[in-house]
Parts: structure tokens; C-alpha cells; sequence
């Protein structure tokens, strides 16, 4: 029976690996990881250097991304049915599997969905990673948090209104998944207030980083590894905020 | 002139440091740390095993802690002396300094304070770490947050009223800087109709780890390094929420 090992990988660059996810990748004979089909994965890519050279893959393909509506009924099912095979085959391999998350693998990842199925019937660790957005707020040069500030981290795919009420009320923002949401997030915080101090960071770490004030992006097509961000001002001894 | 590079630590298991966190850690001859005034201090504790034996080590006491208010002019104008004193003492050293920082420096971190008083006097390095929450949610083994939660990070600090109004709205929560401000916690989240939900993780990742439904708990003494965690459910293709 497999015992699963589930390496929390952060942000996307190699060096922000935790020592124990680095020994446990570097020790493993299986791993497994989600990728979109065609693509190499970057969860997959960003290990690269730290595999063994004869390690078994397992590629766990999306059967869908985004050609059907999210929370449709027949993504759902589509969804269900992946995550229920996946389980399955995991659980059946014999010795220890590493799979490989992106970022925190509790905070939005992918194998939540393996882990609740698993649960129970296979041993599971999960090693927490640094999470995109530390990552992203680290690259602005500017901290996300002071003081009294609160933070909400807001995933794109909410409908605008709730967004913007969200938006209103905390002093740090995040906005996840932003991808195809873009347009609506940026409606979203002009309606809060709150998009002149907006910054969109695309692949935070990753080779190609880049880090916009939003307001002054042209609509352009955003990749699936971007986030927003209004940094909070808190309270600071002896400064203004 | 100095070079500054803040290393985030992360929730306190030595283990979970980064790659480059403990490469700058272990190749130190200069590191700094935050503390209480008669306390090891859990950042210098943490590295402990990776520490060069030979290294300068200067620890920064807090001139206050709990004696006055927070926010009062009091308090402020000594933490502000503080820090401005030690941005003048760390950028007047020459070479290099590691300050380490619990958790993700810039996440409610000290470091902040003495990163706007360094920045553009000296070249700062600040590498990311895994967050306090993120340990301590791993620890609970269950996700915290599922497709389109909300997460809202709150301060302790925050009034009462305040407290309950974000618990009431968002879907996740973590409560930071626990500590004294546990039974007024514990009253807004029971406002908000969210204690039966809510865990408390002292000390996550670290020796002494404690996690234990909120509403079960005697009033007891919290420790500092102690938060509130009520995780989300979200949409889950297959499963009820
Ligand atoms: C399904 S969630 C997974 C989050 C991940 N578990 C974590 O802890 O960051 C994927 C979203 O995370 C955000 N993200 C993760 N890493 C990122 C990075 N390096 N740069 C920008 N956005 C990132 C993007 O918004 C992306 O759409
Ligand atoms: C000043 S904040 C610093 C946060 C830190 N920079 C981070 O990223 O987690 C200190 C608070 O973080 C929380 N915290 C940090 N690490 C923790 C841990 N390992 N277990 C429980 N709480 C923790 C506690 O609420 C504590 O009062």
C-alpha cells in the first residue's frame, strides 16, 4: 500500500523549496503531479533539478480546463470522476509517492480533492510550501500586512459584486486566479476604490515575472499563474501609514 | 556598508526553511534576530543546527512588550526608537547580515519596520517564508481554503466588533496574535456563529504543538505563537460541501 507524500513546492522558484520537501523530492522513486494536457506542468518543471534520474512519473492530466463552465453540472462530474480515478491508482501503487503542489498544498490546491478521497485509506503527509502570493508580495519589495490591517484573499472567479463588497472592507488585498477574470477584478476594485493602489504580478519568482501597476495595464491576456494585490498600511510607530 | 537579506523562516520546524533561507543561514558570519528581553527567541532557536559556530550575533530586544498599550504615543515612540536605532546599527556594519524573521517577513513581520527605515540606504535581500497560518492549518490536516472561499486574515487586536463583522462575511478565517486577545476572540466568533467551527493551533510545527477545538477549551493561558483557524468548505466536484 502507497504512502503518500504531498510536497507544498511554493512559488515557482527551485531555491524557495522547503528543506524537507528538497530531501523527500530528491529521495523519491514515484512521483506524481496535475498538469493541463499538452503542457509540461509547472510543478513538474520547477523540480527539475532535484529529481533522480530514474524516477516513475505519473501525470495527472485536467480532463477539463476551461472548455466547460466551472460548477456546471458536467464539469463536475468530469472533475469527480479524474479525481476519483486518480485516487484510486495512487492508493494502489506500493511504497511512497511524492506528488508535487504548487505553492501551500491546502491553500486552493488540486490535491485537496485526491487527499479527502485518500484519507483514511493510505498514510498522508502533507509538507505545507510557501504560498504564491508570499512569493508575489515579496517580489512588489513591499509588505502585504501591518499592524491592525486585515487581509482577505479573494479568489477571481466570485462574481463582480462580491467582490467589490469584499474589496471594500479589508485593508490588504489578493486576488487569485485572475486569468480570464481580469476584466471583471479590475471593474471590481475601480467599484471599491481600490485600483490605483492594485499590482498584478504574473509568475511571481518564475523565470518571466512581472509586476504592473494595474491600473495602467493595457487589457492584455494574463496568464494563469498572475494575482492581484493591494498591499495594506497598517499602523507603524513613528510613521505616517 | 551592509548587505541585508531577511531570511523568513518559517513556522518554526527547522525543516521547513527554505533552500536558500538556510543557505544564507548556514554561510552567515553576521546574523541578527528579534527577541523578548530575557528569552532565546524563537527565530534564533529555530536555526539552532544550521548556524556557523563562529558567527557575530546581534540580538534585537524589544524595549516593550505587553507593559503599555499598544498604539498609545508611549509605546509607539519606543518602538520607534528601537528600530530607528537598529537601522543605524545594521547599516554601519560592513558585509553581510542575516536577519531572521519568523514566518514570512513580510506578513505582519518586525522586519517591516526596520525595512522602510533601511531601503535605499543599503541593498535588502528578503526571501520569502512559509506563513505561521500555513503550518498551522497543515497541522490540522484539513484544507483551509476550496474553490470559491474567502479567506479573511484577522489581528487579534482588532475590536470586538470589528472581529465578529469579518468572521460574519468571509468563509475561512485565521485569527493572528492570539495571545490576550483570546477571550474576545472567542466572544466574536460565537457572535458571528462561527466557534463551533473554529480550532485553536498553539505553537504549529513546534515542539509542544497543540490543536484543539476552540469551543472545548477551558479559559486558559494562550501563548504567543497561537492562532485561530476556522477553515472553508467550498465547492467540491462530487462531494457535498
Ligand atoms: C489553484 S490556485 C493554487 C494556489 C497555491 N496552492 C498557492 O499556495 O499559491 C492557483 C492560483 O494561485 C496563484 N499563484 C500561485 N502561484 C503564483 C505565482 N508564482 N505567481 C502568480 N500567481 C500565483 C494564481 O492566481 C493561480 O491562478
Ligand atoms: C507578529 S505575527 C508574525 C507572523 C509571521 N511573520 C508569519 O508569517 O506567520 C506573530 C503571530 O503569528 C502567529 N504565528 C506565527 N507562527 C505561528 C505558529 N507556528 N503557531 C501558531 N501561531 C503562529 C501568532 O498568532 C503570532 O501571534
Amino acid at each position: 500500500m502507497a504512502k503518500i507524500i504531498c510536497a507544498g513546492l511554493g512559488p515557482g522558484d527551485p531555491d524557495l523549496i522547503s528543506l524537507r520537501a528538497a530531501r523527500m523530492i530528491g529521495a523519491a522513486t514515484q512521483v506524481a503531479y496535475f498538469r493541463k494536457a499538452g503542457n509540461s506542468g509547472q510543478a513538474r518543471s520547477s523540480v527539475q533539478g532535484l529529481l533522480p534520474a530514474h524516477v516513475a512519473e505519473f501525470a495527472m492530466e485536467y480532463p477539463v480546463t476551461t472548455e466547460l463552465p466551472a460548477g456546471s453540472p458536467a464539469y463536475d462530474a468530469a472533475l469527480s470522476t479524474f479525481y476519483d480515478d486518480w485516487a484510486d491508482r495512487l492508493a494502489a501503487l506500493s511504497g511512497e509517492v511524492v506528488v508535487l503542489c504548487e505553492g501551500d498544498p491546502f491553500f486552493y490546491g488540486s490535491f485537496m480533492h485526491l487527499y479527502i478521497r485518500l484519507r483514511g485509506r493510505v498514510e498522508i503527509e502533507v509538507i505545507p510550501g510557501i504560498t504564491g502570493m508570499s512569493g508575489c508580495w515579496t517580489a512588489t519589495g513591499q509588505p502585504i500586512t501591518w499592524g491592525d490591517d486585515v487581509l482577505t484573499v479573494l479568489p477571481g472567479t466570485l462574481p463582480e459584486d462580491a467582490l467589490a463588497d469584499h474589496m471594500r472592507r479589508a485593508d490588504a488585498l489578493v486576488v487569485m486566479k485572475t486569468g480570464r477574470n481580469l476584466p471583471k477584478i479590475r471593474r471590481a476594485l475601480a467599484a471599491a476604490g481600490r485600483l490605483d493602489a492594485a499590482w498584478l504580478v504574473e509568475r511571481g519568482t518564475m523565470p518571466g515575472q512581472r509586476i504592473a501597476p494595474l491600473a495602467e495595464l493595457e487589457p492584455v491576456d494574463c496568464p494563469y499563474f498572475a494575482l492581484v494585490l493591494v498591499h495594506g498600511h497598517g499602523r507603524r510607530p513613528g510613521r505616517a501609514a
